[in-house]
């Protein structure tokens, strides 16, 4: 009997624990602003980072990213070959934009609906020493999540880009945009 | 039984033969640059604007835009209440990103491997007055395409938004992004 009830304790225990294991797995209400920023970079894979060109215009491009459960996305590009990394060399300046849209949560709604959630992180992009440990960690770790990432050429000048985010703006009701506080989005 | 076997091949024949009647239907062979480019704006209805903020940082966010044949993006955005309007009226420079991945042609290819295309047509924005014909006319053929825009308060600010493209970039296969001409594109 009583090893029935330490094996209840157990499961109720991991049962309760495994969506804290996911980090962020449900859908937050959203008023809850930075949990709802937390979540919708936490299940996007990919959005559209944006820079400025040689002419100080915006430049847009679709890259994938990973989180890996800190909030702070990195990326992988190319600062030989890709405008977007020879502009971020140039200029580290960017914004990185997602969308629930493409998560299936809109159903219906159009993706410009206030409530269908969309957030911009925007701040500074540093390319990351791949000698040294974050850079190393990362690159492996993006390789693993955007398995073809593996296929690019080491010699073109792949590098890890880590989007240091300061300044968050979420529209995901019928009020005006968010800003979410950078401090409490790193807390969540 | 045979019947239903006609049956079944009529419909599969109409929705293979759906895409061709709406012009720019079928998937160009990726060396035509314009033909390329002008079927993935046709394809898509909504994409990443991108704005400069006040301090000329870049600044993207989620708009539902429509093309009405011509190639021409045309946006709905209110130049009151939306961050991207307010820096559109005081910076029209501008760029609009879209990629093929959201119409599922890509696969299980990652959104950033390059034979999934993305393209983005930069250039300057233009508010386009509303009591002449082009802006009567886009206003109306806007809410028709995205009927939830016909739930945006008029009174907030509501304008279309005109995107004189002045430069495209498009990458659509595993070599290096392409600069298409805009005269070519047009003449699509």
């Amino acid at each position: 009997m009583k090893s029935v009830m330490i094996l209840t304790v157990w499961l109720i225990m991991i049962i309760m624990a495994t969506p804290a294991a996911h980090g962020l797995g449900s859908r937050p209400k959203p008023d809850d602003g930075p949990g709802f920023a937390r979540w919708i970079v936490s299940q996007n894979s990919w959005g559209v980072l944006t820079t400025l060109d040689f002419n100080k215009s915006p430049f847009g491009n679709v890259l994938s990213f990973m989180d890996a459960g800190t909030g702070i996305p990195y990326l992988y590009d190319s600062t030989k070959l890709d405008l977007t990394g020879i502009y971020a060399v140039a200029d580290p300046r960017a914004s990185l934009t997602v969308t629930e849209y493409v998560l299936g949560y809109c159903g219906s709604n159009d993706p410009q609906w206030p409530i269908c959630a969309k957030l911009t992180l925007s701040g500074q992009l540093e390319v990351l020493n791949k000698s040294l440990p974050e850079g190393k960690w990362a690159e492996e770790e993006l390789i693993k999540r955007h398995p073809q990432f593996g296929g690019f050429p080491k010699a073109m000048g792949f590098d890890v880009l880590k989007l240091n985010v300061q300044q968050i703006y979420l529209v995901n009701d019928m009020k005006p945009r968010k800003n979410v506080s950078v401090i409490e989005y790193f807390r969540v």
